[in-house]
């Protein structure tokens, strides 16, 4: 994908004077698609790509600037990295390979055509990173914030849902986790925006895990049972696994992998870092259950039970867990940005 | 589709006690699969569909409250009608069949469940005529407005760009033109909801056409070289054709289809039925060129020529367009709900 840049710099005015045609053809050549899947891109009333031979998997996710971002704590760069690897970690939590995206964009007046540009080139980084394409969208104004709307497709020959755990199974996780609702403590402690993240302190490094995520594909698992990625927290998603597999699970506290700056981060501020493991989102590391075999490459941090839902820390003590977490429609979370620790 | 009344009316409370899981479970009743190609629905990190024959069509519509709809003038039943519908018109435009419907909505505490089950029940009211499967989407909350944002996928054998016009071929349309744009300047007037539409009146006719279009497939047409649906406007969506296929056009201004309702209604308000017709966009009729053929169960209102846009009236006098009507930049229209008339 080749981007114009001088004719886009030309281009850093107010929508208003560009207009949305203008902005559609500045994305289109931002865009520019070489995957030969892609029939036709960003330009006409739909678009087109060739039937694939596997399943198709579909994902959406909507960003809504006061609820899911802050753009005093995000460039537009990272909020675009972050906008498609949502996206992507959903596909990746179904076993699939990401393929095309689609991208709608509500402006307000404040927005101007150089920030759209930026938004697309942190898109367009981790799109090149996985292989996937730009082949279309909506682009509209919006009377008060930046909304974003993105749908991913994907393909796989075998899916993976949250409804195969079986009684027995062990529960891994792919990466630490609470480094992405640390992150967001710090931002929402600092209030400013990171151009840089080098050199990096710890407190930069669990920043940009929150700011820019880096979903992985899971490796071969044989005999994959169920998987979700963890964008809510530990505790909402495996209980979804639970839910929707009719399972109970049991947890051993301090399997869950902690990250080296999550532990000086969270020294420092007093809190548990178990506490932003468990119920902080937006790692998006991925969550899974599969019979146990030494030949996985994940940490195992528990086991599908036949009834209930447990912590067991290293004293032996058991307690039990309610999908505790972030709630978009839990008014005490509208300012967090999308996790919720205290 | 089989919808679980009562359950949902026990949920007509604010979404914040509901919870955005609650939220989900509710849509998942509401919106059950029959269609077979349909894998997984709603529920998981991302939908899955069977790969399909032909290519695969995707689209995308964001609607933000105060830039495309009104909640003062239209119900959430109708406004679910019509963010499928406008969905819809860009796969027809392609000349593809609707297929699989992926709903993202981003919505303010203002509104409940119940209004949320009335919005699906627009949605899934025109989905069972098009046989289009609601398989999957996200919900979160919106710090302001309304925001409903779609991807629908679709699938066609060959489908139909806007860049094949050629010199010497007809222009048709398929349905009278101008109707939305009348049903709104009227619904500005009003300022009120209509919830029923009988009796019905010229008025009440065409702002039904605005609030609930009715996209209608084009029939065979041999050698269809391009077509659009008209979403923004005769002169402008027109025009896409012209800028994709580096033609002209030359319209026969008379033959611009009315409807009875808008020539009686445009009487009444003292303005010209053809500027309505001309630049009022959201009719979501077909525009297309093909070789002349009497066979064209369409309207034939003008031709494709080398170089150049014009209107010719019955008198013969001969005047030049530009891509004139509703810009969703352009601040005028910001309060005009779509379309753009004064």
């Amino acid at each position: 994908m080749r981007m114009n840049r001088n004719r886009m710099a030309a281009k850093s005015s107010k929508l208003s004077k560009l207009g949305e045609f203008g902005l559609i053809n500045s994305i289109q050549s931002q865009c520019r698609n070489t995957n030969s899947s892609v029939l036709l891109g960003i330009g006409d009333d739909a678009a087109a790509v060739t039937a694939q031979k596997d399943h198709t998997l579909i994902t959406s996710d909507m960003m809504i600037e006061g609820v899911h971002f802050d753009l005093s704590f995000t460039t537009f760069h990272q909020l675009g990295y972050k906008f498609l690897a949502v996206n992507i970690s959903d596909i990746l939590a179904m076993g699939g390979k990401p393929e095309h995206f689609i991208v709608s964009i509500g402006v307000p007046d404040t927005v101007n055509a150089k920030d759209i540009e930026d938004l697309y080139s942190g898109i367009l980084k981790i799109a090149n990173k996985y292989n996937v394409s730009i082949i279309g969208g909506d682009t509209c104004a919006s009377l008060q914030g930046l909304v974003l709307s993105g749908t991913l497709t994907g393909n796989a020959r075998h899916f993976v849902t949250r409804s195969g755990a079986r009684v027995g199974d062990s529960i891994y996780v792919t990466n630490t986790l609470g480094d992405s609702a640390m992150g967001l403590k710090l931002l929402n402690k600092r209030r400013k925006r990171v151009h840089k993240f080098t050199p990096s302190s710890p407190g930069l490094r669990v920043i940009k895990k929150h700011l820019m995520p880096d979903p992985a594909p899971l490796g071969t698992v044989p005999a994959l049972t169920s998987m979700i990625d963890i964008s809510d927290g530990l505790l909402i998603d495996l209980s979804h696994i639970c839910d929707k597999s009719k399972v109970g699970a049991m947890i051993y506290k301090e399997r869950i992998p902690l990250s080296k700056e999550l532990t000086i981060s969270a020294k420092k501020v007093g809190i548990d870092p178990y506490l932003f493991a468990l119920k902080g989102g937006e790692d998006y590391a991925l969550l899974f259950t599969a019979p146990e075999n030494n030949k996985i490459k994940a940490i195992k941090i528990g086991e599908i039970i036949k009834k209930g839902r447990y912590i067991i820390d290293s004293s032996g003590k058991r307690s039990t867990f309610k999908p505790e977490g972030y709630d978009h429609f839990d008014n005490t979370a509208r300012n967090s940005q999308g996790n919720r620790i205290e």
